[in-house]
């Protein structure tokens, strides 16, 4: 069996698509997958441990621990600066285990500029379909609003374009989508780039 | 849901990588799947069931298929013709069935010609691998002998990295590989390039 090092997920979508519960319930079925914790200087939220949903660093210790390379990628949003932290995910991938993550889009588009080799998921809740059709037929909203709301679609568009996948979650149906992407996990490994040169010449040498 | 017309899937490899029996344990599996049937002028042997194994015709009637548009591609191996009936894929894939089929290599890439779209796995048989290493160490095969299998391992391999996964099928470990294939079929159809424009316009108007 050719094994190669750990393959890097990162499953990413609007809010509202349900990211968090659907990764959860991977992790709860995956055990040996890694979940990468991003590092942010923003204040941490009531509910949230320092560690599991972030790293919660200071401005001065962000800015050295990105100064030192030991962040894959960063960028700033809404003031607060957030960033991968470079190592955990490095030394899991060449241990053999898979890393998952789920930052926003733009911070997927961050990691993917960064890490090539990643897997991006891009996640749509179900019942966001047909919006725009929605919005047509019920004319609540006004000509502008509708406008804007095409417009956005149409910029966030381009963006799923650099995604490799499209997982539909919808409504009561979570355990499909938890299958559904497993079986991206699974099939990912086997994809021929995934293969270096010297492994398939070993594999052919039959 | 969003559903899209079916895929076509081609498993193929070199002879003695238990193609036939992985392909049939996941027919088993996957009711729904679609078998394609070649048509080809050889001679049917003992074993072979027409309509079943080969669609068998004359060398008239194939060329009567062919310049009538009926075959996806045609090919001449080893005095014989080959090739792929198009109406039933064709039909089955706007049902929306998944559709697979097994050719040789060289039949795989020509289906990848004729049809883009189509998803192409490489099976290996493990108890190949690493024949070159075995082939030094043992030294009971010629200098030739070795050169000559480099050789074809290294022609062989120029056709590999036109498919998109490579699968090993381990002695006695049919089941993992039925069920990577089974991972494979699955998550083809959440890849990115299978959404038409308009569909994801649709899920992004939100």
């Amino acid at each position: 069996m050719i094994t190669g090092p750990g393959l890097l997920f990162v499953v990413s979508g609007p809010s509202g698509a349900g990211k968090d519960t659907l990764v959860a319930a991977l992790r709860g079925r995956r055990p040996s997958l890694r979940y990468s914790v991003s590092a942010t200087t923003r204040e941490p939220r009531p509910e949230e441990q320092a560690g599991e949903h972030y790293f919660f660093v200071s401005r001065q210790e962000f800015g050295r621990l990105r100064d030192g390379g030991g962040l894959l990628e960063s960028r700033e949003y809404n003031g607060n600066l957030y960033g991968t932290p470079r190592d955990y995910i490095e030394r899991s991938l060449t241990e053999g285990y898979d890393v998952i993550m789920k930052p926003e889009v733009n911070g997927a588009l961050a990691i993917r500029a960064a890490f090539p080799d990643a897997v991006l998921i891009f996640v749509v809740p179900d019942r966001f379909s047909n919006l725009r059709e929605r919005l047509l037929a019920r004319r609540t909203e006004t000509n502008e609003e509708i406008a804007r709301r095409l417009e956005i679609a149409t910029r966030e568009m381009k963006f799923i374009r650099q995604f490799d996948y499209i997982v539909v979650n919808e409504q009561d149906r979570l355990e499909q989508a938890v299958r559904d992407l497993e079986a991206i996990l699974q099939a990912e490994r086997f994809r021929i780039h995934r293969y270096p040169d010297d492994s398939i010449r070993r594999v052919e040498s039959s």
